[in-house]
């Protein structure tokens, strides 16, 4: 058989596993895609550095990508340029592409996806999300007969870890960090993934493939970990609950105020300790996925390393290579559903809401009473600390589901209160389809 | 489009539930299969109990499977025949199968797949094991890339349900049975489930795939529930374990008396309470896959039921439908490795024995003496119930990992032993990668 021949993009980590398991595999990747999977290149931008690709190594990725003898282009620079330029220009070439570049996916899934379509091949990044944990053909084959109608989960595994150990040993945010960094499981510049971004990248593309409609990284509410503290870990943990960075995508049914739409968005949320979510530690991953015949599932596994990523990499290579060999082509994405985006404000959630208040009679009904006027009903109430001596105390409102406008309309009032001396945190309560939250 | 034409065998609990879906969501089924994808005909035994089908009932199975305007024929009627010789009928046509019949698959999936090979169409089974949960496409498409070492998973629910209350409740197993009768979840003849037959057709059909070679039901270990007492579950409580029905399919690498082989097996097993298998209750499924460069994955969901298993029916369809669409056929099934099936016997695993023995010094040396001379080792030994006042005494052994023929041996002498009064029970212990258990 003639064999399907690879250009890889990038040798980090992911590009050395990928390298690693085409060689020892060859066999049995052989057997599997129908043809011989062979490297036929790979561009890398210091290539002294990986001098046992000898021959294979190129500076040229403009080149390589466009080259006659490749079949198919696998990317892991990630990043959006140079990264988009030259799948682009791959596609075009009638190269079939596969890249665990979460970030180009989220911002601009749609030009790839239109290149694609318009060279007849093949498209998968089953790597971009979640690492080895089979997700998106899921989502985008399995559940294909049904109707999602929520995707929820832990999906960036550093601030899974540094959350994790917070809840573990009462550290705060900053030394939690510190020893993610330490034993690697965050970047020097840690912003990416504590701020969110990174998953609400893998959000966008979990919306649009769960909801077949066109969902981007812009599209995404995004609140990283920053500003969860010992304190609201201890918060939750009294209210039966721990804190995830949650991505939440979920399909909305029309009401009076727009149509059928979807909602994406990243943020920290308590969860009741008894959710399945909740036992997910460390850098592990895990995605609920709620469809109307399907009911609950769960996918849980390694969201990232080497290995992992690479499986998934390999996984779509093989699947690539078989289409190519029978002369075909994968499922496409659909998008047919265009399906508009819902504004933050108007989803409705359950809050946690803490303020440090003056100390006298009256406050916990003056701050009630606000919450009554912005048309946020309460669940619980109470207040802490009172004779403490400093003259302040503690208030902490559950609330039951309210508009995040209303509730943010709320909070900004109790802050400009001379009672309030000030707003100790707001967190959102998801129970995930579970009962048994408080409130 | 030219519709993508359906003929359905059988009409139950999951087939309506498939005709249901079909009309209700004909709009987007169509948007994703890139066609309308319509019910051609349903067979059925006694068509005067679904008189709202109306013309598109039929008794004349084989006529339907065959006729023109037929693209795709769906059973789910279940048993070995008349669904071989209608699907082999059908595939002999040029029709495409979806089926979610593990019986069959599992006794003779090779002629299915040979047959669908031989006219080039799609034979698809998501539903065929555990119900809603995107497994076997996972399986065979997600982590083609890499090499899968172990399958093991809870894959029946109404011995889950069962073990869940004997658990929960400290019920006897007839109580528990009786309840899952009572409630549904077990059929009048529970034969298939607690025998463990079910689960058995399951780990074929999984070993098969995972390890790309061909796995019978024939050549599953099998053993059910029916002998699973009050006094296990509480036994496997006091070693922080549970016991669950487990299906495990493994590879094992060459040795001295074998090439590179696979084995399957079910039987009840103690697993550690912190795994989170243990935490699966009452009717759920879940699968855990090890490979080598994925590591650790987790599949949950529903196991049976009519809209779960008809949602992963509906996946299968919308796929096949497609693929007729694009003119081509999915990855196919691959038993390129032909990997012998590793006798029960010489598997290894680890025991957890529990004696009734005379109340005598020396005895408690007599019993772990005829485990060495097996070769069997103790990680733990303890005797209970001395000065009971009737004689007696219960010692329970728990064994490293032992060769399944030497512990069997072992236990035959030893209830052939004038001071035991008999073997209370024989338990493995599966601890499956993790760390923790007892021994």
């Amino acid at each position: 058989m003639k064999p399907i021949r690879v250009a890889m993009l990038g040798c980090g980590t992911v590009g050395r596993e990928v390298v690693r398991l085409l060689r020892e595999q060859a066999d049995e990747l052989a057997a599997r895609a129908g043809a011989p999977v062979e490297l036929a290149g790979v561009a890398v931008r210091r290539p002294h550095k990986h001098a046992d690709l000898g021959d294979l190594l190129t500076a040229d990725a403009p080149g390589l990508v466009t080259r006659d003898d490749v079949d198919v282009v696998v990317e892991v620079i990630g990043g959006i340029e140079p990264a988009r330029t030259l799948l682009l220009e791959a596609l075009k070439a009638g190269k079939s592409v596969v890249t665990a570049n979460k970030a180009l996916l989220a911002e601009d899934g749609a030009s790839l996806a239109v290149a694609a379509d318009a060279s007849g091949v093949d498209l998968y990044y089953e790597a971009a999300v979640a690492g080895a944990i089979p997700l998106l053909r899921p989502l985008r084959e399995s559940l294909v007969g049904d109707r999602i109608t929520r995707v929820a989960g832990i999906v960036n595994g550093t601030t899974n870890f540094i959350l994790s150990a917070m809840a573990a040993s009462g550290a705060s945010y900053a030394d939690a960090l510190e020893e993610a960094t330490r034993l690697g499981y965050a970047e020097a510049d840690p912003s990416a993934d504590v701020d969110g971004y990174d998953a609400a990248s893998k959000a966008a593309i979990l919306a649009s493939l769960a909801f077949h409609t066109r969902v981007t990284a812009a599209d995404v509410h995004c609140e990283g970990i920053r500003a969860v503290t010992a304190g609201d870990i201890a918060a939750a943990s009294a209210m039966g609950c721990v804190i995830k960075l949650l991505a939440i995508c979920e399909r909305a049914p029309a009401d009076a105020s727009m149509p059928e739409s979807v909602s994406a968005r990243v943020h920290p949320a308590m969860i009741p300790a008894t959710h399945p979510l909740a036992a997910v530690d460390g850098a592990f991953n895990a995605v609920f996925v709620e469809a109307e015949a399907a009911g609950q599932l769960m996918f849980y596994g390694q969201g990232a390393g080497g290995a992992p990523t690479a499986s998934a990499v390999l996984g779509d290579l093989v699947a690539v290579a078989r289409n190519r060999v029978l002369g075909g082509r994968g499922p496409r994405e659909s998008a047919y559903a265009s399906l508009p985006v819902r504004p933050m404000g108007t989803l409705r959630t359950r809050y946690h809401v803490s303020l440090e208040v003056v100390d006298r009679a009256g406050v916990l009904s003056t701050i009630t009473g606000e919450f009554a006027r912005h048309g946020v009903s309460i669940a619980a109430a109470r207040q802490t600390g009172e004779g403490n001596g400093d003259g302040s105390a503690r208030i902490v409102v559950v609330t039951h589901k309210a508009p995040e406008a209303a509730l943010a309309a709320t909070v900004d009032v109790l802050a400009g209160l001379d009672v309030v001396h000030g707003v100790h945190s707001v967190l959102r309560v998801e129970d995930l389809g579970r009962k048994g939250v408080a409130g």
